[in-house]
């Protein structure tokens, strides 16, 4: 098991071991976790998520530069299987992003992610405890705009950039429903295509349309999403961008939105760990109860089908809570 | 709610609403399966995987017109991110499936399956009980290779192809370890690319090491896997894959073979499900539960870490079974 005191003072090797016991679905992580969150919660958590092809790892390559400029220690943790981080490309470019290799400040991981229990955000949201408690102030988490992937997110960052790219209605229309909505800093990527200005004209229209519906109206005054042209390949519109996520980190931090937002995830976070827990021991349960085995004879020898089977194994499980030990914590708060 | 005789009779609108009940989570889709179920069964299922750009989807539309030209109705369910199947394609080629429009016996859905409630193969196995209810006696599952998709699709499929392309190590490096257990046929794609003969050879040598560790030792007499070369672009090598899938099939036909394995995975998806049916049923009582709403304030007030909350509240939930239904339904079978 990875060293707590070598995670916290930084230790690539140690944190690297964090990550990977998260992604094996390792037991052995929830201790480490433990002992890591009361060390979490400083680090500012970008999600940036797109269609795969719209050039978020090579834009993310290239914020990494700038947030370099000003010293930052950066993470980023990529979750997308089409990036060459996760080691999923085969376009070759996985070596161009060897070129922060050599610098301790800079730390790049994938994750598997996809069998995860808890999926995306859980999985996430544990390796950002480890980079946190690791002492970087920045941690970037890509995912890629598939199925669910790019709503998990949510669940996780502190601010959330969309990548999209002008052309055939590709770009526009990958920002599908929802997406919008979650979204603070829209990218209009590879944006020397024709059509750019289209794009970031339609993104903006739909993003009034967003604003005028009220959004985020628990908070007086809301953050109005920005549009960004970026070719990322050039490092065009890159420091813009970088100083975008900067305005809105700032803009975070004033008025305790941070603070709530944090709050919000934390309760998330929580969820989200009660459900693979309990899971965890409705497994074991199941494993070892003879309703289950008996099931099984019968599923073997064909007289019940597996979804009525199921039905029935379920219909018959009781679940109860001792509200006495919560009552203990209570107590010993005081 | 889609009509189950409209599915039975092959309606693919009633059966493309049916999969997207099941890509939705929708709660109507299970009672909706239940009464599929007894109809699924006769369809074979080949899972396709390998990492992204290998060309899996261009080798399976070649496939399909394999397929078509001895009249095998034939459906596919691409959950691969990257596939032009689900959309996720920016190179345009998505158009090029639209070919089989006009093919009434061919039916191509997509399914985003990554928030997906059981994963992968819950979400595959659901559609495939749909598709093979709706009378295709062919069903390729598309997935892409990265993270746990390739060996989920093991829960799933009668048949495994694993492709990979010749190349800077990228393509058999993909074929990481475990992956070489589950694939019955391995497809060097992009064949006319330097090395091809290099891949096919490696991959070989790792089959045999394979083979005499006594792979599938309950059966007497096991499956070698096969090792083909294709390019799928211009058709060459696709009818060879063909009929080794056929042979496959045939193979699979004889001594029970398929019948063991349907059996094997009807117990994989019973788990499945039960384990799905099992957590709705803890969401649940965790939403109308006291202990999880003091747990809720006590994390807003920073009296709990969200990490140990879940534990304590973990700890103390008890789960029983009622042995009896399940005995009442042993009665049944009388």
């Amino acid at each position: 098991m990875p060293d707590v005191k070598e995670i916290l003072q930084g230790s690539q090797i140690a944190g690297a071991r964090a990550i990977r016991l998260i992604d094996d679905n390792d037991p052995k992580a929830f201790s480490l976790l433990k002992q890591l969150y009361p060390h979490s919660g400083n680090a500012f958590i970008i999600g940036i998520t797109g269609s795969p092809g719209v050039g978020k790892s090579t834009l993310i390559d290239a914020l990494i530069f700038e947030f370099r400029k000003r010293d930052f220690k950066i993470a980023v943790i990529a979750v997308d299987p089409t990036s060459p981080f996760s080691g999923g490309a085969i376009l070759g470019d996985r070596l161009r992003m060897q070129r922060h290799g050599a610098d301790e400040k800079v730390f790049i991981r994938s994750m598997a992610s996809r069998g995860q229990k808890g999926g995306l955000s859980r999985a996430t949201k544990d390796a950002a405890i480890v980079l946190s408690a690791m002492g970087y102030e920045i941690i970037i988490i890509e995912t890629v705009g598939a199925g669910q992937a790019e709503f998990d997110i949510a669940a996780v960052a502190h601010s959330i950039g969309i990548v999209t790219i002008p052309g055939t209605g590709d770009g526009i229309q990958a920002v599908k429903a929802g997406i919008l909505e979650i979204g603070d800093i829209f990218i209009v990527n590879k944006s020397d295509r024709t059509d750019a200005e289209a794009a970031v004209h339609e993104l903006k229209m739909m993003l009034s349309m967003r604003n005028s519906k009220g959004q985020e109206s628990h908070l007086s005054r809301p953050w109005t999403a920005r549009v960004l042209k970026t070719i990322a390949q050039n490092g065009t519109g890159v420091k813009e961008l970088f100083d975008t996520f900067l305005a809105h980190f700032d803009f975070m931090k004033q008025n305790g939105r941070l603070e709530l937002k944090k709050k919000h995830l934390e309760r998330l976070y929580f969820k989200s760990l009660l459900k693979d827990l309990a899971l965890e021991k409705i497994e074991l349960f199941v494993q070892e109860s003879m309703a289950f085995k008996e099931t099984l004879d019968q599923i073997e020898s064909g007289t019940i089908d597996p979804i009525t089977a199921a039905e029935n194994v379920t219909n018959d499980l009781k679940i109860t809570c001792n509200l006495k030990a919560i009552r203990n914590l209570k107590v010993r708060d005081n």
